[in-house]
């Protein structure tokens, strides 16, 4: 659909960047498509626009959904999206695919099914393909989620694969964290999944229609339970059993999002949960600066490796030296 | 055991860890123990004793094992040990707990299983703590196994949880990759851990009593034919079907550990293999060096957090400044 620049040799080839910002701001969706994919390729050219842009962001009310393959995510993410879109909202839509470079890509299903719920309602929905640049990652879709934020959407929905720490990270940077569980999966999953069950505003508990849930139910809120003493916010975790089949649970997920967000505001928390978010955010891109570092000076990277193999050095002194840090070695 | 340094007014108090490196290149287990916990701790003190043990290293075959969490690794390791040793070979084992700041910590039934069989054969077995510095996981697993190459152990296993940046970070770290799989397990975890799959030169199915094992086994073995035209090196990864009750399929499993590190040394793919195991370790401990930094220097970080949080600077500004890399900006 979008032209690549060779081809484009009647309207001058390349839009800079930086043209492509006032027309983000109008909230043009090929200007927003376009500058997502130059966040997304690490384009160099495009970092003036996106300090720009961020200039502009900070009004969108971000939310994190979660949860392992198979628990429905994406069935529900676009239950939500028809919910929000309903009342007006002005939907966006991240999602962080799971890509293994085996397996060869995300399931395509799922994606599809999310985009006819997309077409019918406005909303912008984006896959990040999480293929080859891991450490870019978190980068990357929180300059997509800015993208949308400065072009007017709220909510913006940040939806990924709930294991792994670059997972939680992404999470992380969300107002409000909701977390999906299916019933009957096990404890397996459930410990892979425990770094992230603590750090839920709101948990879900999907397929309710299915004989396990209420099980699954009532551990989640044995869970919040035990946990609760020892958070610091005044926010207490529902658990809520939906059934994407029925309109009244999802309206009910969408209430609480909206409780959530009025009580961030409402309590004080809102400041300190953007100050999280960005000392996340922060030092995601500082960890993605060095890791593009390195390998744009292969050569003297290639020289320590060599050092630290040999045993000339160590690769404490190593990492030193490649920091620029000498004088703490 | 190990007695604290309080207590030990008579011995003169703490032990500079410079003294315990000739007490460690002798093999004592005390000396081991305590370096062990101070790369741990991150103690600053013992960087110096860490670099110099450092220059004793490069003898011992790494063998990294992973698999989720109810994949009997521990129970396979356990058997490895006693396989290894009663050839006499001297095992060390650094066992990287799973462990989330919500259950609480490792489930210490497993450990303590395996601890029997280690005392049993004089092998050394540590569990390190992966609560509280995630970042830095990688590097202290790293030292202790310099340490245990410095102090003469061979092989030494990595055990961890196959789930994770980090994990797989970890793991790329040895010089054999087996990956274990249980039967039964769907296809929700085969999707979790995809991400190592392909980095296995042996598969290992447990738990080969049951009846589905021979469909896991034919699924790997599928997987295999797929993704072998892509990689570089002529070893062929072996798909073995295991039950640790058994003991003629530990033998196999250790003789194909064994062919996999003379294939290494034979095809001169080692030299490769290590370059790629330097460059992993000198990133992620340069990754922990500025976490760490960025930790003790709160004030700093604070003041970068308010002007991203403000919209005075935007988080790639506030990262390159961090970084001591301000030209950049």
């Amino acid at each position: 659909m979008m032209a690549v620049p060779s081809k484009q040799a009647k309207r001058g080839a390349y839009t800079p960047s930086t043209e492509l910002v006032p027309e983000i701001l109008a909230g043009r969706i090929l200007a927003i498509a376009r500058m997502i994919s130059r966040a997304e390729g690490s384009y160099a050219e495009a970092s003036v626009a996106l300090a720009e842009i961020y200039r502009h962001t900070g009004k969108a009310h971000i939310v994190g959904i979660t949860g392992v393959p198979g628990s429905g995510k994406s069935t529900l993410v676009s239950s939500l999206i028809k919910s929000f879109a309903s009342e007006g909202y002005k939907v966006g839509v991240i999602a962080v695919d799971p890509s293994s470079p085996f397996s060869g890509g995300a399931i395509l299903g799922d994606r599809v099914r999310m985009s006819d719920a997309a077409e019918a309602c406005h909303a912008f929905v984006r896959s990040m393909a999480t293929r080859g640049h891991l450490g870019g990652l978190t980068r990357s879709t929180l300059q997509a989620v800015d993208i949308l934020d400065a072009a007017g959407y709220s909510p913006i929905i940040i939806e990924t694969v709930g294991v792994g720490q670059d997972e939680v990270e992404v999470v992380r940077a969300a107002h409000t964290i909701v977390v999906l569980s299916a019933p009957g999966l096990g404890d397996d999953i459930q410990a892979i999944k425990a770094g992230i069950l603590e750090i839920a505003d709101i948990h879900v508990v999907s397929k309710c229609d299915k004989p396990e849930a209420s099980a699954t139910v009532s551990t989640l809120q044995a869970m919040m339970a035990l946990g609760t003493a020892s958070t610091r916010t005044s926010w207490y975790p529902s658990v809520l059993a939906v059934s994407s089949v029925s309109g009244a649970c999802i309206r009910d997920l969408k209430e609480n999002i909206g409780r959530h967000w009025l009580h961030l505001k409402q309590s004080g928390e809102l400041a300190e949960r953007q100050h999280n978010m960005c000392k996340t955010r922060i030092l995601a891109t500082a960890k993605q600066l060095f890791e593009h570092k390195f390998n744009e000076d292969a050569e003297v990277l290639h020289k320590h490796i060599q050092a630290v193999m040999s045993r000339d050095m160590d690769p404490t002194l190593a990492a030193h030296l490649l920091l620029g840090w000498e004088d703490k070695a």
